[in-house]
């Protein structure tokens, strides 16, 4: 019996456009049978983060990430065309018009389909986020536990 | 009889010097005899635009998208070093005085190496890019496509 | 006699965040025992500079690429978050607090856990960047050199 072929995705970009690239291949190789996992790492994470306002004890440098960072999916940059901060209006409107499928949906899809969300532990550390500010249902871990992974991936990518 | 060896590259960046490092692993990958494609999504289809200016049917937020990105290779900006739009011309000038290919030739070269360029049609699709505006003699797909191909790839890279 | 697995990073970015996650999975993947390459090419050179001030003889065009581009892992900037320029201090005030690894340590690291950093000759050709501004004990290569370790790589990564 054939073990199923795995996509890992390390998703180190906070930009909207490059986490959406990232959800459409992971949910895409899932659709084909894949064991897939997204490692979320440095700004990758902002993806996972819930969109209330949350207070856990933090750290001035903490703090100062903190609001810096967006909260969640649906606040991330793009990439390029940030334009005056049209630019995410304008890919949002645009994804609508087209019945594509915007980022909070995908990540919603990914779930359904049982990609493994993962968060870096050491950036998350780093960064100063707690897991009660990110998705519920997602896992924990580091650099071992993505080249345990990666090492036997049909698939990887570093987006 | 051994199938031969695939690369996969996704293009997802529009900025020069990246689509250089995207095409110049493409062309050495297929002198070693791989089996290569370069699947176009996002800004990276700019690369496979025209640079002659044409007025296909296009909404309005279509129209915005287009006028904003570049057209064709050749018009890419660079990722860092983009200093008062200095850095693409000091590149293309290095590039000329050390006999280096300039992207342009790169995708030649890529065509004549037989190297498959694809344009991914939902990006094009949300981007309102249409198949008149991109280069002649390439192919249209979407996620699957990748996926199948990617797969089995040998060298599978996201730029 | 089992080979020993292969991962194979290419640095393409000269961005501090993005060097720090290639050397933190290049150091991960050695100590899995994988035979480890870094390819730094571009931008990613930065990363191999030494810091000290050397004045090689170069063109005019070298030159103000050398001022332009940091000297060294340690004067890299932050992909994100670079507001002000207080984006790197910050990020290397947390490393300091959370006990995490500065790159430049990483780098240290990398060499003593015999990993290859390799310099891309065409692109440092292309920079204007001389051997004697690289560090010592690293290796140099083109685009040959990367496809024969890549396509055999079990995890190959573009970052």
């Amino acid at each position: 019996m054939a073990d199923k072929k795995k996509t890992n995705i390390i998703l180190f970009s906070g930009d909207y456009d490059k986490a959406m690239a990232a959800y459409i291949i992971a949910n895409g190789a899932a659709a084909y049978d894949h064991d897939v996992t997204i490692f979320h790492t440095f700004w990758g994470l902002n993806a996972l983060r819930k969109d209330e306002k949350l207070q856990p004890k933090k750290s001035f440098m903490e703090k100062m990430f903190g609001k810096m960072m967006p909260r969640g999916a649906n606040n991330m940059p793009l990439s390029k065309m940030q334009f005056l901060g049209m630019g995410p209006k304008m890919i949002k409107g645009v994804i609508q018009k087209h019945n594509t499928v915007p980022l909070p949906d995908l990540i919603d899809m990914a779930k359904e389909q049982d990609i493994t969300l993962l968060a870096c532990t050491m950036t998350m550390d780093l960064l100063g986020l707690k897991k009660e500010e990110l998705l519920d249902d997602i896992e924990y871990g580091g650099v071992a536990a993505y080249i345990a992974e990666g090492e036997d991936g049909a698939i990887n990518l570093f987006i």
